[in-house]
Parts: C-alpha cells; structure tokens; sequence
C-alpha cells in the first residue's frame, strides 16, 4: 500500500540525502517534545491543585503552566501532523492516515480556549483605541457600575454602547471559552487522547517508515508542498491587497450571509500551506522555524484571528433585544475588524515581494 | 488705510511684474463669469417652469442647469473671495473686508444643497458595496416592499439593517437637502444677495486697488499664501499617514463626543490654504488650475465628503427609537467612512511627496 505513494523521483541518480533517516530523526524529536508538554500540562494541573489550596497565592501560575504546555502540546501535534502530510510517501500510509485526523483532533480542541481568550483580548483593546484616547474616566459620559470594569486604567473610557458591547462579547466569549476549557479537560482524559498518547510514544522511538524510505530523497516531497504554496499564492489577489485601502475586506459587512466571506477562505488555505511548508524546511534544515516566524506567517495569522473576532462581532449583534447602541458599537468594532483582515492581507503582500521563500 | 497693509517688498528693485495690473484682469475675469453664472441660474430658473408645463420632459433638464450655474457661481465667488483675503495689501482694505464675508456667506448657502445630496448619494453608494456583490436580487434574504427601491439593478442588494439605515439616511439628507433648496432660493432672492451681486457687477469693471497696487510685486503675497500651505502641511501627521491602515482616523469613532474629530480640522485647514494657495497662483499665471485639479486637493476634498458623511451616519445613529439591526449597520457605514478619512489622508500623503507644488 505505502508502495504506490513512493516518490517517482526515487529514481534519480542524485544521492538520497536528506533521506528517511533525517525525517524519522524530526519525528523522534517532535514526539519527545509532544511527551515533555504532556507532561509539564499534568504537573501543571497538579501544581494548579497545589497553589489554590494557598490562599492568597493564584491559579494563574498554574494555568499560566498549563497553558504553555498545551501551546507545546499543540506546536508538536501541528509539526507531527504536517510531517505527515507533507512526507506521507516515506511514512507507512496507512498509519500516517490514521494518526493524522487524531493530531487534528487533538490540537484543535486544545486550540480553542486560547482562541476565545485572545478574541475576547483583542476585541475589548479594540473597543477601547475606538473610544479615543481624550476621554477621562471622570466624565460623565463614562457609565458607572458593572461595565466600569471593562475601562482599564490609562485607556479610553467606554461610550454605554462601546461598554454594553464590550460586555456583551465578554459574556458570549466567556462563555464560549469555558465550554472550551471543559472540552480540552475531556479531551485530555479520553481514552482517545490516551490512545493519541500511546502512539506519539511508540513514534518518539521508532518511526514507521517506508520499506524504501532509507533511500529516498525527501526533497521531492517538500517541494511539492512549496509548489502547492505558491500556487495558492499566485492565486491570491495580491495586486489589489498591494493597494491599501481597497475597502475589499468590508464588501460584505453588511451582507445577511452569516458566513459572508468566502473571500477569506483563499487566504486562510495559504497560512496553512505557509505552515507546511515551514515545517517541511524543518525537517530538511532540522531548523526551528517557529523562532522567527517570518512575517508572512504574521500577518496571515492576523488576517484569521481578525477575520474570526470580525465574525464574532457579527454573531454578537445577531443576539435578539441588544440596544440601540450596543449594535452601533458593534457594527463599528465589526467594520474595525474587516479592516484588520485588509491590513493583514496588504502586510502580507508587502512581506512576500520582499521575503524570497527558502528555496533549497 | 490701505496703506500700512502695502507690501514691504515693495521696496524690492526686482520688476513689479505682476502687478495690480494682473490681479485686476483676473478680479475683472472671475466677476464676468459670477455675473453669466448668475443669469445662467436665472435662465435654468425659468426653463425648469418652462419644462414642467411640458408633460413627460422632466425638470432634470432645468433642475441640472441650475445646478451647474450655482456650480459656477460658487467657483467664481470663491475665487474672488480667497484672491480678496492673498492679495488683500494690494486692495481697498476696507473694500475687501466688507466683502469677503458676503461672498462666504453666498458660498456657503449655495453649497449647501449639493452637498447634502452628495453626502446621501456617497452614503447609499457605500451601503450597496457593503452588502456585498454576490446576493441576488431574487434571494430570499432580500427584502421585498417599501425598502426595496434602495436596490438598484446590478448592485448588491441590501439586508433589512442596510435598507433601514438607507432610508433613514435617505429621509434625513433629503430633509436637509429640502431645506438648503430653499434657503438657496430665499438667499438669491434676498436684498443681501442683490447687494453682492451689485459689488461684483461694479467689480467686474472697476476693481478697487490700493493706490500703490500698479507698482506693487503679487509674489510676496502669492509667497505668504504658499509659506501659510507649507506650514500648516508641516503641521499634518504626515509619517502616521504614509503608513496604511495606521487605524488613526477611527480612534474616536466610538468616542461620547458628538464631534469626536479634532484632529480632521487640521486636514480641512490645509485644504483650505491649499485652494488659496491655487486661486493666488492661477492670479500670478493666468492659469486656471480647476481644470487639472491636483491629486492633493482631490484627496482633501474626499477627506472632507467622507468626514462629513461619517458625521452625519453618527448623527443618525443618535435618532431615538431606532432598530438594531439598523443601528449596526449605520456603526458599520460610520466606520467605513472613517476609514475613507484615512485613505484620503494616505492618498494625499502620497501625492504630496510626488507633486512639488508651483513655486513660481
């Protein structure tokens, strides 16, 4: 079966290196990686257990813990993942086709809780810059009780409806992230994570390669998923996003479509070919390419979490009975987030002209 | 009187040329067209009555003549005005300060009624490319009845929220409109009108110059106006303007303050200065520089309709009693606009380094 996926390029005469020795190498070490994070996020579980029973000292040190290692966790299931993707011709298919949806799985449960705290962030730093920064909390626009809180000190003060918004986003999003929090702790006590765990295991010693793996050339491979890249590159709309201010993010921002934009679904399947490709070059290079991500990667990574908190707000402003000013700030927080998928798109376009992607 | 506001430059050995002799001519010129501007408006005054007792041949014809010739009378009346305020140590001081006002007053009521319906048309326009290219007139989202007319063919149909906001807007532009029709109308009529109009029939014959006008340089004044330009674009945040989508012009867009723009007025002040600056050098050359209008004073005057425009969305959004689906759209147009500002500014950040301005 694994037979039929080897790359025809075998058949060169150039020397197979780097070959199956240096992929399984980067398995190895992303699995090793994978195992630390797991175990560093249990200690940190318990460690958490430990500081709340000490009062006065937080929780914070222990999800802070936690929620490093489930970023770890995350990175080395992503890396795993794609390795597979990308080099599924050296590995056993039928494994690597197994073991990748698990992967998926797994990180992207673990993906959300963050996802729903740095929405929320984003969205209520957000509120406050389109607040202004002359209000000063003593005057007597700014609303008293239960929204107070959300004006931190030295930012703008919060218009009702700026406020109403900003409360209304935190309860949904809270909400949303707590749901998240409770599956990412199922998740991590199923039978399917152990199952998941098992497997990362046996990979960090022995990886199920190819029968011909050993002497394949892995280049082959990775530049397919460099070929796939640039493809969905070229067919981005480059030329436009390297017009600034071509009001193309907010075309649909009033559209009834819940979902209205299919526009940014291109740009989303670039960060995730970006992605592939990075670790491609990884496992080539047995570089870590996460240190410096390039700033393609940025501001792709930008565009999706705008575009997701642009959706949020949407979603927010759906929620039957809100005020009058609630939707206004909602719609302008809406908007100011469709333009930060825009600048995101023109960032990109700048950084790739002048970024050559790694081409050995 | 006149006299201690004679140029010191006078004392130059250079040439005095041009001279009084060349600010008349043009004075003389800019009246001529005010006075055939004037019977224009008066002609297209009576074939619009004309056209209406006609049945089927519409009042656009009339409607659209009278347009053009308040056009024209505003141009005139401007020029005449901006040339009055440069070159005013050239002219009967007392003269002239008695009647740039009238001219501004002239201007600005006559501006008034197509500004309104440009604001309005600008709006809707934004609206349709906010709802989006891709939904169908026939789809079910679409509402049908007394929203409907908003839809043009071939333009994104518009959601409940949108049609709403287009109709509120609609009702309170067109009001306005109504009313600045009339105000128009009365200030022609009016005594005060029939005055100035007298001083610029007397203007287009005889132009009150100071008695040293005929040896007396234009350039030092035409200098002051351009040093005034320099100074105040010196002033304008140039570098946050040449990086796009700085998100600058929409920090106060949630803000309690119903003029919540401060920092627009500079950007107005410096298209004022520049239309000075163009009025002085189309004395000194003989030009007429509306023909070919620079690329800066294009992005000023789009600052100016797209702060206007978000002012009047804001106010809208203040009407009592209003649906939240049409709050929210109008907070997203509000946003959109803003970010018109912001374009607008980068625009003229642009061509500013690009266009040396005429130094002669």
């Amino acid at each position: 079966m694994a037979q039929q996926h080897l790359d025809p390029s075998t058949d060169s005469t150039a020397p197979p290196l780097p070959g199956g020795d240096a992929l399984a190498g980067y398995l190895r070490a992303q699995a090793t990686q994978f195992l630390r994070a797991l175990r560093r996020h249990q200690e940190a579980g318990e460690a958490g257990t430990a500081l709340r029973a000490r009062p006065g000292a937080g929780e914070a040190g222990g999800a802070e813990g936690a929620g490093d290692a489930a970023l770890a966790l995350r990175r080395s299931a992503r890396r795993i993942s794609g390795t597979l993707h990308t080099f599924r011709p050296l590995l056993d298919a039928d494994w690597a086709d197994r073991m990748r949806p698990e992967l998926a799985w797994l990180s992207g449960t673990l993906a959300r809780e963050h996802a729903y705290a740095a929405r929320l962030e984003r969205l209520l730093e957000a509120l406050h810059r389109l607040s202004g920064p002359s209000v000063l909390p003593a005057q007597p626009q700014v609303p008293a009780g239960p929204h107070a809180r959300s004006a931190a000190p030295g930012r703008g003060a919060l218009t009702v409806g700026a406020a109403k918004a900003g409360a209304l986003l935190e309860r949904q999003l809270t909400l949303a992230r707590t749901r998240a929090h409770s599956a990412a702790l199922g998740a991590l006590g199923s039978s399917r994570f152990h199952a998941v765990a098992d497997s990362v295991a046996v990979l960090a010693s022995e990886v199920p390669l190819a029968p011909a793996a050993a002497t394949t050339d892995l280049r082959p491979s990775a530049a397919t998923a460099k070929e796939r890249l640039l493809d969905a590159v070229a067919a981005l709309p480059l030329i436009t996003a390297g017009h600034p201010y071509n009001a193309e993010a907010l075309v649909s921002g009033l559209s009834p479509d819940p979902a209205p934009h299919p526009q940014d679904g291109p740009w989303h399947q670039v960060r995730l070919l970006l992605r592939l490709h990075r670790y491609a070059q990884e496992v080539l290079r047995g570089e870590d390419t996460s240190v410096a991500l390039p700033a393609a990667g940025q501001a792709l990574n930008r565009h999706r979490d705008a575009a997701e908190a642009a959706a949020a707000v949407a979603g927010a402003a759906r929620t039957p009975r809100i005020a009058p000013a609630t939707a206004y700030a909602l719609g302008v927080l809406h908007a100011d987030q469709r333009h930060e998928v825009e600048a995101a798109r023109f960032a990109f376009q700048q950084s790739w002209q002048r970024q050559t992607v790694g081409t050995s």
